[in-house]
């Protein structure tokens, strides 16, 4: 085990991915490019950062975008219609909707108006559950899907691994338990209501930080050596982004680990854009590279 | 804590729910009842049995159903056809495709033909994606939902406890640890690459076994007054039926546990038979009654 823990670097890891990407729609003509659609609702500024981020990165890779704005005061049934709308459009090959979206919206009915075949995010039910099924869909959720891409970059074994995931969202939480349990790993799904979070931590040789919550992941309840992969983004009152992990004190603990910013967060865009292009791939007849899954 | 543990009668509680099915089934005119559709394919012996004691209860509720039979030699498409006329038949509200379908058959192709609104199983991708996603479909699988409503029966708390849920299936272990998980239990989802099964049985407060492998746990290996729900269903070479516990060792050792025959299976097929009066309720616009989830 080395004195300071290696660092799980997600900026490169994702960069290499993104180039695949650039250099596969590369070769597609202008004018039927993979073309990423994203669904903004209302003025959420987190939602704003994140969405600009994507439709930066989709440009600079070569792929078509569109950022679609729609009034914070919608209704289901009218963003039901223009979601229906690119879900016919040819030149659209992927939808992503950013949540969370306003109260008086369903999001369900939403995510499942997306076409199975232009859900990018793999948030509809039909594509959760297949992944349930331990059948990859064409696009699976991109933070989990990115954390094992970036694992495997790494050469980091999951078979057989003890590991505690904490967090039981859709967007990480749970489907990461599965991605890892067909990986042959052994996870505990952990989240506010469980008790002796630590003492449960101290028996994983991985963990899976996705609470959101500052602070959460003490190095003294993490074993020498573990693998600590932090999903959390969470902004301190003086502006620092920090993830739910002491990093200082587990940097000399852990034995590998992602910083944040600059570990997860980079694999969840690279993501996006390679399920982008697997989408197009999809819908083209083309040969779609498999990920994850045997 | 009990000298012996407090059976959880399965044949017990399944009448209750039994006769609540009977009840409300009565109040249809004949020609319009629920109708349950078996789609056997083959003679496996074991599926012989299940489906034979599946449509003999439905009949002694008062429920409509059909026995299809159809050639092990049939092809995906030819069985895809005969689901979708059944999709089709108005007189048709819930359809059960016995597993396991012959080699040459896509599993995943044929339970996806099944409408998403006469899936009597839950295997449905997109009602296991609900599932995933904390949002009840009207029917999930039957054994795990069984199960919970056993304990529930029994008024046995889940939140917070630790719960070991053995085997990964889609059947049991992978739905019941989202159940479980949504009821705020901590689940450690385990499986044949499992190392150390037995210390994280110890850890546990509540074991599923649902591994299919006789005298897989262990008394030893077990919590004092823990909770033991049994799914397995092994015949052995003398002929008798056990489970994947050492039911008599444990017999004395845990808190709760549930026999084999007479706990879990009299659940199953009780669910099943709810779960065809809900989706009739569904498909005919009336109130359907919620089961698991908040």
């Amino acid at each position: 085990m080395a004195d300071t823990a290696v660092l799980l670097d997600g900026k490169e890891t994702s960069k290499v991915l993104l180039e695949k990407v650039a250099r596969e729609a590369s070769q597609f003509a202008q004018g039927d490019l993979p073309k990423l659609v994203a669904v903004l609702v209302g003025h959420d500024p987190a939602s704003e950062v994140y969405v600009a981020r994507k439709m930066k990165v989709a440009a600079q890779l070569g792929l078509a975008s569109e950022l679609l704005r729609l009034p914070d005061s919608i209704e289901t049934a009218q963003l039901q219609a223009e979601i229906q709308y690119l879900n016919q459009d040819p030149h659209t090959h992927a939808i992503l909707v950013q949540l969370p979206l306003p109260k008086q919206i369903d999001t369900l009915a939403v995510l499942q108006t997306v076409a199975v075949e232009k859900d990018v995010d793999g948030f509809h039910p039909e594509n959760l559950g297949k992944l349930l099924m331990g059948i990859e869909p064409v696009a699976m959720p991109c933070t989990p899907a990115g954390i094992i891409y970036l694992l495997d970059a790494y050469k980091i074994p999951m078979a057989g691994k003890r590991v505690a995931v904490v967090g039981r969202s859709i967007i990480v939480g749970k489907p990461i338990t599965l991605m890892l349990t067909h990986r042959n790993a052994t996870v505990t799904l952990c989240h506010s209501k469980t008790r002796d979070l630590d003492g449960i931590l101290r028996e994983s040789e991985m963990i899976i930080a996705a609470a959101g919550q500052p602070g959460l992941i003490q190095a003294d309840a993490v074993q020498p050596g573990a693998v600590v992969v932090d999903v959390g983004i969470n902004r301190l009152p003086s502006g620092r982004l920090v993830g739910d992990v002491d990093f200082e004190a587990l940097k000399v603990k852990a034995g590998y680990m992602t910083p944040v910013p600059g570990g997860v967060g980079p694999m969840t865009i690279a993501m996006l854009m390679y399920n982008t292009l697997r989408l197009y791939q999809y819908q083209q007849g083309l040969k779609v590279e498999r990920l994850l899954l045997v």
